[in-house]
């Protein structure tokens, strides 16, 4: 159980809260040894208290630090940081505190690195790597276990690549991303045309254009654009499992949860947020600032920003059998119903 | 085609049926081949009765001996064993004459392994798997080829991880588990705050913690925690492309069909069944034995053990064109008839 | 940005029309530099005109050479070629012109080969890719680099494998088949049965036949059957993500798009379409011809030939709270709207 997570070099509150620029109170010269929540802490660790649901473990947490705001600083009487976002603050002392153990610059020796492949000193190489011609890999880049960089790939600096990752031909990489085991860049767009009796594929030529500091999760994939290419702009974050078909164009600081799929040439705006599962369907346009709630299928293209749905919630087989029932002859039943008290109001 | 097995050593009707510890009916001596199913059995098959959808192919099939419940023993009138569960009966046959090819134990000089990993002599690792430092491997454990086992990972006896697999730091993993191939085990979780515009990541601190004898379906993820970890408990059987987020806990003997999402810091009880594709939204609660039908979506926690949907049949575009517009206008349309009706019985 | 995409070797317009052979109109000298789509294209381009919506793009294309069909020829003064299917004929075009890039065959010397695997010589072997014995790998096949090739294995000519794709032991497939990466033929198939409080595992012993021509998407997975096999039979078309369950059979021309998932034991007839992240129950039987719209839910078998669907299109948020809220209760209002009426009825 890793609930109680040590840090490699202690720190002072007054360092810490000196490196956030953040106003504290209490013991500057507490040593902070570890991170946990509220629940989970001890007396060496630094916490955080952001928002209401955790009252209850702030009122009987034994941490040794709590990041909250200065509103809530009568809520805990030990050492504090202030902060007006304190899961934010929190975030960003793990950062400081390198709770996460960097990697010592390394390329392993079983990779296999074509001569023409352009890789920085100070990236690290996994073991298995595959890289191929023309590759260009900026500095501090960590290339995992067993990835496969093909051909002309470039990845600029600070990318961070899980194991088993796959990078088509040509595909780029902004500086600062994230990619997580698994996923695949690049594969072919699902195009097809009909000939005779037959599919015929339709060209992919594109590539796919990744901004700075997108995050794409375990075994996404985004395929190449078919004549244009796929483009990822800054800061978008994706999840798990994510599907973005040929020639989708993802606006800035957008951010789409786990199993959610995007098909062929959409565009979404900025900073919009799609949950968990949604579905867009091929060749609509969002627009900035939408926010679609997780497991909804958008069908027309949305051009107000604003929350959008179409969730169906579970319920028990019983009652939703009844409901389905119904809706499955909705249309019938409602003319029905029309007709019935049009005649009633005929008959009066 | 493969609709007949063939065994690698025949084994006899007596000695099966003793090993299976079951009351049998024929010639003892009777020697099974091979094991099919009904339709496709020949005369020295072994093959099961498992319900009346196949009463046509037990009235014509050609299996030398056939398992089945002692109530069904006069629709057969061969040689027979016993169970009340006759494809379970079967399966563990299938176990005892192994079927199924066991790998001699061998560790391929291709594979990467570090100095400090601990591995069973008996272990077998793959062709192209990289094990990292402090990893712990048990006897009879099989690692499938190219698969990546990082630093700290400690899977115990018995387990078979298929090949291509990624097994993030720290994870661990109870005996014989099975785990396909392309699955990810500790990718990063999904959590980021808002930071003036941009996203923040999260701290992901935690690890994945999976029980004994569970089942991990090909490509399917399970994200490591933020700061405690993310549970699997003994026996939960997880199909292919299922999704497990962050912080997630799953009860003993749960099962997740094909495509599920559950999403970050969701508990669910033990006895659990959750059909295909089905989603949960993010810290819910669902007790125990509580069933949900495939594609269903959960949206609020479940406290009452049963059966839950909320699945939308597909019908003829034509029909479900109609009704779809009528739920897409419902509360517009029933406020009308309610208003409708309330003026009529006014008027009367 | 790869929007034009220059040829390796130009080609005249009367060469390409002879090889398509096809009808053209303008310089029979003229070299064709590159390809690109209307809006991108320049003085030296194939481009296509393949409906109304690009109409404007049309008239103020570059675009040194259009395909179009022959009614259209006024609406582009220019060199053309005529086709009843210009998007086809481009597509076949781009075939001739070699645009993609040939692998010159080669057996990269990383690749870990079993003695006992027979594979032709202009095959192409990526680097760390993993042969095990038994394998037949046909002509002019291409295996991307770390993929596994289990036991058994048979891959027919002009296959292109792309990189970590996994192929489990006896799988075969036809000729010219494309498997994207990350995709995972022959996993385990999903099957339990329940035994004391624990589930039994259901041998899976079948295998995954897969027809001539067939592509399968990114990270896909598809199952082996359990006594029988799963079959893809000639020309289907799979994309991404799409998960095929243990003895499902999909008929000849069949496409899947992107996230649809096909339970165990489905049939599928010939010249289906389903669109992205449509599901189909267990053990169903959907006839030839049937067009499913995306993300919908299939329950019962269809017998008809036609379109299905049951689409649930999002709104915004405000309104479909009403209108979810509305169909939660729709069997209880529905109810009270007919007695009402009855009874308004009854009181006249």
């Amino acid at each position: 159980m890793t609930r109680i997570i040590q840090l490699e070099s202690p720190i002072s509150l007054e360092k810490l809260a000196g490196q956030l620029q953040a106003e504290f109170r209490g013991d500057p010269e507490f040593k902070i040894q570890s991170v946990a929540n509220l629940e989970h802490a001890d007396s060496g660790s630094l916490s955080f208290f952001s928002g209401k649901r955790f009252l209850s473990d702030l009122q009987t947490t034994e941490a040794g630090v709590v990041i909250l705001s200065k509103e809530n600083s009568l809520l805990f009487p030990g050492n504090s940081i202030y902060s007006e976002n304190p899961y934010a603050t929190f975030s960003q002392a793990v950062g400081i505190m390198k709770v996460e153990e960097e990697p010592i610059p390394k390329r392993d020796q079983s990779a296999i690195i074509d001569d023409s492949a352009v890789i920085a000193d100070n990236a690290t190489i996994g073991a298995g790597v595959i890289i191929e011609a023309g590759v260009v890999i900026g500095e501090q880049v960590l290339i995992g276990n067993g990835s496969s960089i093909h051909r002309g790939v470039e990845i600029a600096r600070s990318c961070r690549i899980g194991a088993n990752v796959v990078i088509g031909r040509g595909v780029t990489l902004g500086e600062r991303c994230k990619i997580e085991p698994g996923a695949v860049l690049g594969a072919t767009g699902f195009g097809y045309t009909h000939l005779d009796e037959e599919w015929l594929p339709i060209p992919q030529l594109g590539s796919v254009i990744i901004g700075k500091n997108v995050d794409i999760g375990a075994n996404s994939t985004i395929d190449r654009g078919t004549l244009g290419d796929t483009v990822i702009e800054d800061g978008v974050k994706i999840d798990n499992q994510v599907h973005i078909g040929h020639n989708v164009h993802i606006g800035a600081h957008t951010i789409l949860a786990g199993c959610s799929a995007v098909a062929g040439s959409v565009k979404i705006g900025n900073r919009c947020r799609l949950g968990g599962r949604v579905g867009i369907l091929d060749n609509l346009e969002i627009t900035d600032d939408v926010h679609i709630a997780a497991t909804s299928v958008v069908t027309r293209s949305i051009a107000e920003p604003g929350m959008y749905s179409s969730v169906v919630p579970a319920q028990s087989v019983a009652k939703w059998r009844r409901n389905i029932g119904r809706i499955r002859n909705l249309d019938r039943w409602a003319v029905k119903i029309e007709k019935k008290l049009k005649q009633e109001h005929k008959e009066d």
